[in-house]
């Protein structure tokens, strides 16, 4: 059975890599740079793009919510003013654990690429399949909570790899926590070397500067960090 | 392209509900209940599973290990000197997000079902698909952290829908969160209404008689709660 499955699965990724270039190709013909933001669930992803969002002046900013289902997290983002998308994987998708690059080309028109910049998707909260699948994106980013623990790089060590920025979150909460920042670090530079890192606390404020300040450069399409 | 993944994925939950037949009716020979705990990563599922297999006196434990890659947790149960099984859904699984029946069915040559009375299976941590895959299990326990924020139970209702006890963990750290557990329990009960629910901290032992004391009725096949 399982043969027979990792089959299925290389031409599912095949496919998905097709249409992931397709929407590529249309969101560089509108200008819109993409960030697809990925962590397990509750690490704090939507709190981050509101802290980004709210901020994010001189960049116009598009956001693509995905979700098993439910739409709580939109109604967070929409309160914000910015354009918000709505995408469940759960109606006609078969309640899929993550994004694939066909869930957002069937998106794509909800999307006003004329209007925005940079656009910010946020995938469903899991740590294994979002890795998988590009959906056209220019920058992946990886959310990590503290409270998770120390040892999820070598856990999840392609979601650690498959993204070129990771933010360390929840730091306001480390006093009350058995995890060694540096040991952490270590784990991930075993898996991703050298992967850019930003410490943040999305709910303190704490290194949200850097975090907009990185995706403003993305947007800008600037050099990153170094 | 969807519409044919819907149909495999509904041929492949129609072969695992086979196979996790055969394994359940395996495991009733050997007179082991199995319980198989799901959660997101880093909620605490093995630091739960240490505290209960510490004192499960009067019950003969063995844990089946799920991770997509590496032993780490396996090495931290062993160490307590009960028998624990390691599989991984990385080789030969194509890096699968969950544990399926067949898997199990794979590793039951390595659990020495003759000698213990309660098999603990710690699922992949991933709170979407470990839900659609029965693997033989006579209970199903979800773990939820109160760090991943009280709309769990509505982003993801199937994870906290096909479980018959959900543990709510690291309640240690409730007054550094803005986290209501009463809006969290109403939200469990708007999906799951009167499911079972343990408040518990894996770090601190709150709960944790209890959380013992379930499983020891569990594995007594003794009813429930209630």
């Amino acid at each position: 059975m399982h043969r027979t499955h990792v089959k299925v699965l290389e031409g599912v990724l095949d496919a998905n890599d097709t249409i992931a270039g397709a929407n590529r190709a249309d969101f560089d013909a509108h200008g819109v740079v993409v960030v697809n933001l990925m962590s397990a669930p509750g690490a704090g992803k939507t709190t981050l793009l509101e802290r980004a969002v709210r901020e994010l002046d001189d960049v116009r900013v598009g956001v693509l919510e995905g979700d098993v289902q439910g739409s709580l997290d939109a109604e967070r983002i929409a309160s914000l003013h910015v354009p918000v998308t709505q995408l469940n994987t759960d109606p006609g998708f078969g309640g899929e654990c993550h994004l694939d690059a066909n869930m957002v080309r069937s998106a794509l028109p909800s999307i006003p690429l004329d209007e925005i910049d940079l656009l910010l998707i946020e995938n469903v909260g899991n740590l294994v399949c979002p890795a998988e699948f590009r959906v056209g994106e220019d920058h992946r980013v990886m959310v990590s909570s503290v409270t998770e623990g120390e040892d999820k790089p070598l856990k999840y060590p392609l979601m650690f790899r498959a993204c070129e920025l990771v933010v360390i979150n929840k730091i306001d909460l480390l006093p009350h926590l058995e995890f060694d920042v540096d040991r952490f670090l270590y784990h991930l530079d075993a898996v991703h070397p050298g992967v850019e890192r930003l410490l943040v606390s999305a709910r303190t404020g704490e290194g949200i500067g850097e975090w907009r300040e990185w995706l403003v450069r993305a947007a800008t399409r600037e050099p990153s960090i170094a």
